[in-house]
């Protein structure tokens, strides 16, 4: 079996480029696999492309004790900052489709983000001169390890890496009245797709269909559900998507999110400038971004 | 003013990996860029991220008379493989608007396709065992070649490097009745983004709203309009997107078909297995890719 891991990208202390790195423990310091291993690239996606010998160089560093980094020293990324792909699933917790009384689909809805919508797990969250409708939906993400098309279910797990935090911000008034309802504009402007703090790998995760996951808005809690309420499962969205297109090392996938968003709530409820946004999901961690 | 380039990417008939090159003349022979400049990047999309100064060593390798290889030794890929964004507009020609019976939108629809699902301009397209409603849509597509966010109108081409052909090829079915009306499923299985056959810098053509483009399915014309039936040009579409997110080298945004497409025909027509689909556009060149 492949080793649990933890990895991240980082910018140190002194600045400079990403890295990638490991944390040793949930919120617990980093160790510098950029440093222990030179040759290996600083793209998350690239890395990821190496496949299994990549993973061992991995594992190898968190053993080796050394290149260590205080967490209070590094400034976490995204980490998958280039994916050719951030896929997304509308309507896939059976509490979600409740509060705003729509039918359970049949399939998944699928739906994108550019890349460029990517944002660190503790960057801010700009909010657009054009909305007025900002909304949070905290959400599970699986990130791609291994190529494939037309992936069997019983097969979907070997061409999942791991899991992230994802918050898949959103515009209400572009997603759901404006650009003839097509969702992209309302769900991809720049900054609405913070994810990290780090890809879990699967070996970590004893089972990602019983998580705990949470989002709060300055402290209180809006969103508060479990990973159990997913109407179609990871294994299922990956062979889904696979019969359209092929799946690639480094593409991440939002798996959707539970009730408790704010364009449901009664009245709505909008973020606006100064809010914190934190979100969580067991095993996995904690992001938290600022509206600005 | 920066010289006219016609930028390709191509793989030698040794094999080999992708390299960048120029047509001297529309569908003519190519200069091998990367045997004139070795150390330029291979992937459109960095090239173009180094700016001026490449497009400066491309222009002179084209003057050198060297590293020239034959049409027929050269396999042509999509002049951009990698880019972080395909996006695309939607009824954004008057005739095609007409042919729908559809409201002209008052402003740009936009949606997207994964980079998976770029073509070659001479590749094949395939046919998924999924869609009985597979279309065509021949499309002007422009590059972009300078990074921007919020950029104006008046300033817009300035962060176009040039245009090429596309074909945004659409599965009806899945594009209109399935995945909950979002377009995104319907329009970007592998293969359904084929494009070149090269990039076309601003410069050599003289305007982008005035160029003839035609479709043609076995040899039957089936779209042929011109570009000044636009209903957003260029200029406005580029500051639209960036309203919205940053664009980056190598963004291709593809800006909608004019009236002929398949399913509006009475009855409709749609692609089989052998059908050859040719899309040209004035100045720019011919791609023509079969349904397998």
């Amino acid at each position: 079996m492949r080793g649990a891991l933890r990895l991240v990208r980082f910018r140190g202390a002194a600045g400079g480029g990403p890295r990638l790195g490991l944390e040793e423990a949930p919120g617990g310091d980093l160790v510098d696999l950029s440093a222990a291993e030179p040759d290996l690239p600083r793209s998350m996606r690239e890395f990821l492309e190496i496949g299994p010998r990549g993973l061992e160089l991995a594992q190898r560093a968190l053993q080796s004790g050394q290149h260590r980094v205080s967490r209070g020293a590094a400034r976490l990324l995204a980490p998958v900052g280039d994916p050719q792909k951030v896929i997304c699933v509308g309507l896939n917790y059976h509490d979600h489709c409740r509060e705003q009384a729509a039918k359970v689909p049949r399939e998944p809805l699928i739906f994108s983000k550019f890349p460029s919508a990517i944002a660190g797990p503790f960057d801010d969250i700009v909010h657009p001169q054009d909305t007025s409708e900002l909304d949070w939906e905290v959400e599970l993400a699986a990130v791609i390890g291994k190529r494939g098309r037309h992936i069997e279910e019983s097969a979907a797990l070997e061409h999942v890496l791991g899991y992230t935090v994802a918050n898949d911000v959103s515009a209400r008034d572009w997603q759901m009245r404006r650009n003839g309802q097509q969702w992209l504009l309302g769900k991809t402007f720049d900054t609405f797709c913070p994810l990290g703090p780090a890809i879990v790998t699967r070996e970590a995760v004893p089972d990602v269909h019983n998580l705990w996951i949470r989002c709060s808005v300055n402290g209180q809690r809006m969103q508060d559900s479990s990973t159990q309420h997913l109407i179609f499962g990871v294994p299922a969205l990956v062979a889904w998507v696979s019969r359209f297109v092929t799946l690639v090392p480094g593409d991440v996938l939002l798996t959707g999110t539970p009730a408790g968003v704010g364009v449901f709530r009664k009245p709505p409820v909008f973020l606006k400038p100064g809010d914190e946004v934190q979100c969580e999901i067991e095993e996995l961690g904690t992001i938290c971004n600022r509206v600005v």
